[in-house]
């Protein structure tokens, strides 16, 4: 059965706290470095795949979108995206992100913000999303680094500390096990997939896409100032964006 | 001063008895993954960046290329390719890579084994090598993946043991710190250029190349039973290896 944890009651207030502190590591790292590989969105229409409150699809709509989908499989979050987030151009549907071709639609940008990391296909997912867009349609999304989701065990997955209590390097298992993971967070447990950068990159570049970027987003000085210790995402990547075009040939 | 530590009398007597061993890394995992990828060389002509021995070079002509030339820093190495490895096709020059717009010719493939990690500049090899090709003409090269690389204190890339004294996790550091690395290997000090995931493919990318594979190579099976131990490369990655397509338009 899909996972559907964001509409457990403890793990939605939870999550939904967390998003709230601007200390927060989407707020400080993942969405800036999105927000500035996102495409020219004038008179465009884009799909936002794991939408959650709605936030992004209103911010296309403000960017001069003309039509933003937003599609998630937790009910809570669509209560929240349809009360905070709504606009006469913007629809939100309850959906799990294995049943996009269904939609009988095309988009000039479909994004994602930190919800593929869920996807147990991913290459149906990329081919999929291949399908939904229009000539030149632009793919960007953000997951959780490879490097983050490798460990089977989670506590191997770690930084170390030197004498003075100081971050200084970083421990990880089972990157190239490719597959399912179950972690603690937030007071329950999660299911995600792992894949190898190798396995994630190959995807999409045979599903027909152009890579153009690969980001693994550092702290900006503002960030760095915001919350000091975010200096040690210089140790190891936390974030993975992929930004990719709809082969035209 | 660019290095050329192959011409170091006791580095290049100590890397010739390495990968003359059968259960070398290089033998075991990288070669048979970047054979795999080859494209066809029927009536091609192929560039090989760092060709050593020019064991490779002879290669490409076995698979039908009518013209291979091997550029290498070392004349050591070259003085080896020219005695056990030429052939009317093959031209051998001593050149670094950072020299190679100097070429005055086109080629169907681009390749390179482990010699990338040595560039100081890799965007503008990257564009270099895009010149260098012919329309459809394809880079296919391998480097040590980043995560091996990253470590600026060397001791701090290692695996870790259980209790059994068997190899669990990996520890590594200053992945997001771009730049000069220098690490200890036979015995000699060797400059190399760390770069992450995201900076390397993003310059391909940007070189105006498609990326269609990106590969961390696993042992097969009968490297397994070669070497039993190599199954700790599932801890984490080793090689990276790129394969990208020159854009027509």
């Amino acid at each position: 059965m899909r996972q559907n944890i964001f509409d457990n009651e403890n793990f939605f207030n939870g999550y939904r706290n967390l998003r709230r502190r601007d200390t927060c590591y989407n707020n400080l790292l993942e969405q800036p470095a999105m927000e500035e590989m996102l495409p020219d969105l004038k008179d465009k229409s884009v799909l936002d795949i794991g939408c959650g409150y709605g936030y992004n699809c209103l911010d296309f709509i403000k960017r001069g979108a003309n039509k933003a989908v937003g599609i998630d499989i937790s009910e809570k979050m669509l209560a929240v995206a349809k009360k905070e987030s709504s606009h006469p151009n913007i629809e939100y549907r309850r959906m799990d992100m294995s049943e996009i071709s269904s939609l009988n639609m095309k988009f000039d940008l479909v994004y994602s913000s930190l919800a593929f990391h869920y996807a147990e296909n991913f290459k149906k997912l990329t081919e999929d999303i291949f399908n939904l867009l229009n000539d030149c349609g632009v793919l960007l999304y953000s997951q959780e680094h490879p490097i983050m989701t490798a460990p089977i065990d989670e506590d191997m997955g770690h930084f170390n500390l030197d004498e003075n209590g100081n971050k200084i390097s970083y421990t990880f298992s089972d990157y190239n096990r490719s597959g399912l993971r179950k972690v603690h967070w937030l007071g329950e447990e999660v299911t995600k997939y792992h894949r190898p950068m190798g396995e994630i990159l190959t995807s999409v570049a045979q599903s027909g896409f152009i890579i153009t970027d690969v980001k693994e987003p550092l702290p900006k000085p503002w960030a760095l100032e915001k919350l000091p210790s975010i200096v040690k995402e210089y140790i190891k990547p936390n974030f993975l964006i992929i930004k990719a075009v709809k082969n035209k040939s």
